[in-house]
């Protein structure tokens, strides 16, 4: 199966990609609510949190690993193509080469939760791959809890993305990515205050176009995923309402949401 | 020594109001900064992390427990005194005595996270008390994070207020009872949104005078606690810049936060 894990149920906007354009393929996602949110969190933890749910998804048959958060991919990459033998992708390369597409003036604001803003990981992956590339990036930490509130039209929260976004208005950046995988949920909004021409990339669709050429060019490990013949499952740390509400409207369809106790 | 435990740093209200009443008893602390924040999660994971913050004060040597933590005292408080074998404090009792002493109408307001408010112990507590009591509630689960982010004076956080206190301004309650920890860092805007004649409450003094009287009664325990001669201590499962400047904030002095892991 194709493993796919978040700090929470932002995830399963990049779990959808998949699923849409690799239907063939079934996906165990795990969703960390028990210690969800991960973008205030330090790099110890993340890197942590990244390794045990790693191990969750390898014991349940997952061959191949997605990071389907930002803030972990920024993190814990790395570590986790060190400590497992598996392919590891994450959200944040696909959505730079993405980036480095649409831009015309090189300059390019990324928006992400406060971890994956520290890391500068957007910043050296852009540079290491156009060097003259100005990259502007802002910290929106408060955006996670209004998307998982809800709150995905309403006032406070134009305010508080007019708020953020203003700084990288001002540096006049033609393309912006969407840093986490909570901020899709807020595409319009984001739209709308950064300006009509701007190019607005959310990782997903890329993720999910860049597995798909990998499975291509290993058709055999492609076959072993296919031939598993079992459905899609998705585990959370922990059931809430909330969570579930935010399941369905991404998936557009009831998600059934299976508890997994990862530390008590 | 005092335990306290919270979710986080915002029982450090509470500790903070036991250091200025009590000086003389060592105080051990510890905030689950790796797995913050409680009140947006069930209750079987708020009950579960209950039990493990409360065993690892024991082993600290706390000789009783205080629950810091609205959302924690309100799942798992009767949990606790069944569990272990200490005496077991919260805030929600004290700050319904206080509640219950100033209303004149009867109409009391109580604001939480979700899981509080879902939890309706203080509805249940007020009641049981005095029966004619008309309780109304608010779910206010965006403040925590508006909190934590230092957003304290913001347009955007006072018009969040307004739309939350609404409802309960329109119940003409003349009594208000701030029930999470963080929420005393609002308090001056949330007392102007509610109006300047409703009595505002805060649990952590009436905590802190319960505790006094529950020393002054039990003399033994409190010359065993002030005989330790230990500093005070302050553990969280995570470090993080903002939980440390939240901390020097309530207590108007640098904090040392010694990071302790409790699940990995």
């Amino acid at each position: 199966m194709i493993g796919v894990f978040d700090s929470g149920v932002g995830g399963m906007t990049v779990a959808r990609a998949i699923e849409q354009l690799l239907p063939r393929y079934p996906l165990v996602y795990f969703g960390d609510l028990a210690r969800t949110p991960y973008g205030s969190k330090s790099a110890d933890t993340i890197a942590a949190y990244s390794c045990q749910n790693t191990e969750f998804l390898l014991e349940q048959g997952a061959k191949l690993i997605v990071i389907a958060c930002n803030t972990a991919a920024s993190i814990a990459s790395d570590l986790l193509r060190q400590r497992f033998d598996v392919p590891i992708f994450e959200v944040i390369t696909p959505a730079v080469h993405t980036a480095l597409r649409c831009t015309v003036n090189g300059r390019v604001g990324v928006i992400g939760t406060r971890a994956t803003i520290r890391s500068g990981v957007y910043e050296r992956t852009i540079k290491a791959q156009r060097e003259g590339c100005q990259v502007y990036s802002q910290a929106c930490p408060l955006l996670v809890p209004l998307v998982e509130e809800g709150w995905l039209d309403k006032r406070e929260t134009k305010m508080i993305v007019r708020r953020y976004l203003q700084p990288l208005k001002n540096n006049q950046v033609d393309t912006f990515v969407l840093g986490c995988t909570h901020y899709p949920l807020l595409r319009e909004i984001i739209q709308a205050r950064i300006g009509k021409k701007v190019q607005v990339i959310d990782s997903s669709a890329a993720l999910a176009a860049e597995l798909r050429d990998y499975l291509d060019q290993h058709p055999e490990l492609a076959a072993g995923l296919a031939a598993s013949g079992q459905p899609s499952r998705y585990y959370v740390s922990d059931v809430t309402e909330a969570a579930t509400a935010i399941a369905q409207r991404i998936f557009g369809r009831p998600i059934t949401l299976e508890r997994v106790l990862m530390d008590h």
